[in-house]
């Protein structure tokens, strides 16, 4: 069993984009330049944001962070969007979900210019991304496929299941890896709430991807021999052990499914 | 064994749209206008064109066909799609594929406003169908999905085989089937020419769904006893018995596979 090492992977990539926008800088381009927008307070986003920020410093990007209270009505959050829409410095922008309650997400995610919205998210690029024509790829599901490239996994032709069919995961993984290119071609099950006997399903995997949000859900009975896990799985679950009270638990129950993988990411906790 | 008349089920739906458009001509509304625009001569493309325009006599819309020559450049398609797109008595319109080789159909799809894009090819629709927002559905896939509600079959928790991944059928009713929604939520295995050991998966399809463009690959010993065929395939075959010189031929080999299914598809013959 060999673990699936997703930080240093990350810390490999990082450090190939910033000689990229060190050879960019060096033959006179601007630096490139991401804004975020985060609205309210919480804690998981503020986290998340924070960390995008310290990437791009990482990799030579410019970053701007802007910070709208709780009380930002949709339309005002539509108006900033509109600015980095039509600034020439900001080649693209990410606005942190979730938002408050009183703004729609969907109109949101329509309102960015979908050539500058590096989530993926916005239709034009989900569309593209089925249709297999260059777009911006959605981080999570785009960082399974370099996690299985860059560790040699051999996806063509293998049985891929999908448990969950989230907007953000499951339905564009499931596509993604079905695609007809040389880091795809699988054979791809997508499974969900209304699978029924989805052991059945995941039994079959050559890559079982788990990606529903329930703890530790999937035992080792429901997964064969030799199968590549990718847990994808981030729940909060109560530790008192823990100063924050909680840990992240992932979607698989590592310590018993991990002997019987050729290969599996690792146990979330943090 | 009972077959599913997709053809009775077009005048029926025919019949309901008429009706919808009488009561909204009655109210005052102006009759729904739809426009195509055919590049050349294929002969296919005449006919499917010509089966629109008598669909929009039958059901009471406005429609105008376009006529241009094999020789129409880019640029010029371009132009026509603007004049489209900008044309408010113009409702809906589509491009019939395919284009001349001169013409990258990429390009023509990207120009039309997804508003009218009743094709539902625009990434944008596609997009959004992923993303279960209302928008336009693509014809073969949503006429699957209503060929399936109409005929009650069920869908929730079955295990749905998609054969192909074409943009305009395998990807898209993949993707439909497994949304979350009444007439959906499928368990969907989306397999391709990539797809080992094909049977494996088809032999457990409670509804299989073949759009590889093969005839009658699909043969009895890949089929589970009691299932839904949906046989999308219609690929000429040289028959000098035909006036035509030939015949359409499915992608399942109907007379063996039938007696095993619930509910099949007839067999194309034209």
């Amino acid at each position: 069993m060999q673990l699936l090492d997703g930080k240093a992977l990350a810390t490999q990539i990082k450090t190939e984009i910033a000689a990229e926008v060190a050879r960019m800088v060096a033959n006179g381009a601007p630096k490139p330049h991401l804004a975020a927008i985060l609205v309210g307070n919480d804690s998981a986003s503020e986290t998340y944001v924070a960390h995008k920020v310290k990437a791009c410093q990482e990799v030579g990007f410019d970053s701007t962070l802007i910070r709208l209270s709780e009380q930002t009505t949709e339309a005002e959050l539509l108006d900033y969007i509109a600015q980095l829409n039509n600034d020439p410095q900001i080649d693209g922008f990410i606005v942190q979900l979730p938002l408050p309650p009183a703004i729609n997400p969907d109109n949101v995610t329509l309102a960015i210019d979908y050539r500058k919205d590096v989530d993926g998210f916005h239709p034009v690029n989900v569309g593209r991304m089925v249709q297999g024509l260059p777009c911006f790829l959605p981080a999570t599901p785009f960082g399974i496929v370099e996690l299985l490239r860059r560790n040699q996994i051999e996806t063509a032709g293998k049985h891929c299941v999908v448990v969950g069919r989230s907007n953000i995961v499951g339905k564009p993984v499931s596509m993604m890896l079905a695609q007809n290119s040389p880091t795809a071609n699988c054979t791809v099950t997508l499974c969900h709430s209304r699978t029924r006997n989805l052991a059945a399903y995941t039994r079959q995997a050559d890559i079982l991807i788990a990606a529903l949000g329930k703890p530790e859900f999937v035992t080792a009975d429901m997964v064969k021999q030799g199968a590549v896990i990718i847990d994808v799985g981030t729940t909060r679950v109560p530790d008192p052990s823990k100063k924050s009270g909680y840990r992240l638990a992932g979607d698989v129950k590592f310590d018993e499914v991990a002997p019987l993988c050729s290969y599996i990411t690792p146990y979330q906790v943090a």
